[in-house]
């Protein structure tokens, strides 16, 4: 059942975008299946990807995707446009379709983090956990609970502290889930990968909130900052305000140097069960 | 050389959009200018509102605005339209164009705060600072520097408590700024205007670095989360990682009931002088 790879990156190939009669199309992989459904940041890394191949530039800087219709594994259509071009920055739109319907639309600053000049100053500080190899596998945490699986995570290795106060917050602590994070087939993360990985937690509040069952996201935006040294990534993630039944999740992602890579938030829905 | 007001609010008049043979035309007021040009939040409150028009929604829930050519004041036009239909979110996207170019794209996700239904709990606090009245004006603060006052600070009152670090951070604190705002005119906030708020206060950085000049907005989001009431708003802005010359900024906005009104955050330029 398992197809042959063309690399030997999983994410590489499942990515992968064509060009047919001035159209760009990809076949969405269910490896990348959350439930029924495909991650929402693999879907933006597709849509990046024909982005970046429109813009001629090599980063996203900012990307933000609208979640209209959850597509299914198989063939998509990806209507990709430059609107604004520019020396520095290229402004792109693309346009995910499948079935006759729109599924996600992207709006992107496209640029080259490779030239990019000026002050820098970073304030912030990677959060402060154990090493991966004292950490807990997610994958494992999920099997000995006897929980299903989501296909995605096969995809993904990811670690938690073994006191991670995922799921279980104290009152009047934010929802948070801090771990760390790489691709389980040895991919390196790359600016590309950056917008997949803000999108691969589980939602902060999963299990924290009995009515919790499925924690769709209206809207996504991802900062890429720098592109990430080879190894892990480390990424936090937190909700601090849950109104009415909408919350935003604050990503970071820092690389294996302590570099920011990332920072990303979107709007979600919590869906009663 | 001032114009009577049609009502006895600047905002509600100068964002004013009327359709004309089915495209939305608005006029820019020089009253909102910083510099030679319309602020951010003034261009992202024009655009969302012929949004919340196309899409028959009271409130922006979710907006990105990409800007991408600086208008000057006077007329633009704004094409906008639905791009997904839904019972309780509306997808819109607008453009909004002048002299034959596209100034500013923006997505997003229209709603009704009214009839959102779900579980709340809010673990961020609103920041503790002195009450308006024993915090200092930065208009008066801009006259008594000698400095020139931007137009658009004429319409935004905005406090500053006496022992802000706004310009002067220590090392390793964050770029921030936090203060009062409301309309000079006495116009209460609204889910509209929270998008223009989101954009209202000066840079964080401004004064912090030498070489900040003007700190030009990429992309602005703004998520608007409860609908304001009447009386001063609370915001705070913070600039965490500054890399080669881009910066976020992390906005908050509270009423003055202490209720989170919207979360915003941009990725910006930081030019050198």
């Amino acid at each position: 059942m398992t197809e042959p790879l063309a690399s030997d990156s999983h994410f590489e190939d499942d990515t992968a975008v064509r060009l047919v009669d001035g159209v760009w199309k990809a076949d969405l992989k269910p490896g990348w299946n959350v439930g029924d459904n495909p991650n929402g940041g693999y879907l933006l890394a597709i849509a990046v990807r024909a982005m970046l191949e429109e813009s001629s530039r090599p980063d996203p800087l900012s990307v933000t995707a609208h979640y209209l219709s959850p597509p299914s594994a198989g063939e998509v259509e990806i209507r990709a446009g430059v609107f604004k071009p520019g020396k520095t920055i290229v402004n792109v739109m693309a346009e995910i379709w499948q079935d006759g319907r729109e599924r996600v639309r992207v709006l992107g600053a496209m640029g080259d983090l490779s030239r990019r000049r000026g002050p820098s100053r970073v304030s912030a500080r990677p959060p402060d956990i154990p090493p991966p190899d004292e950490c807990v596998s997610l994958l494992d945490l999920t099997h000995q609970a006897g929980r299903a699986v989501p296909e995605i995570m096969n995809r993904f290795d990811l670690r938690l502290p073994e006191d991670s106060p995922w799921g279980r917050p104290g009152e009047g602590d934010p929802f948070e889930i801090t771990g760390w994070i790489r691709f389980r087939d040895g991919t390196d993360p790359s600016s590309l990968s950056a917008v997949a990985f803000a999108d691969a937690f589980p939602p902060t509040l999963l299990g924290a909130i009995e009515a919790a069952g499925w924690v769709p996201t209206i809207e996504l935006t991802v900062h890429v900052r720098s592109r990430p040294a080879a190894g892990w990534l480390l990424g936090t993630f937190r909700t601090r305000v849950l109104v009415d039944g909408l919350m935003e999740e604050d990503g970071e992602l820092w690389d294996s140097d302590g570099r920011p890579v990332a920072l990303s938030r979107q709007l979600a829905t919590v869906l009663t069960r």
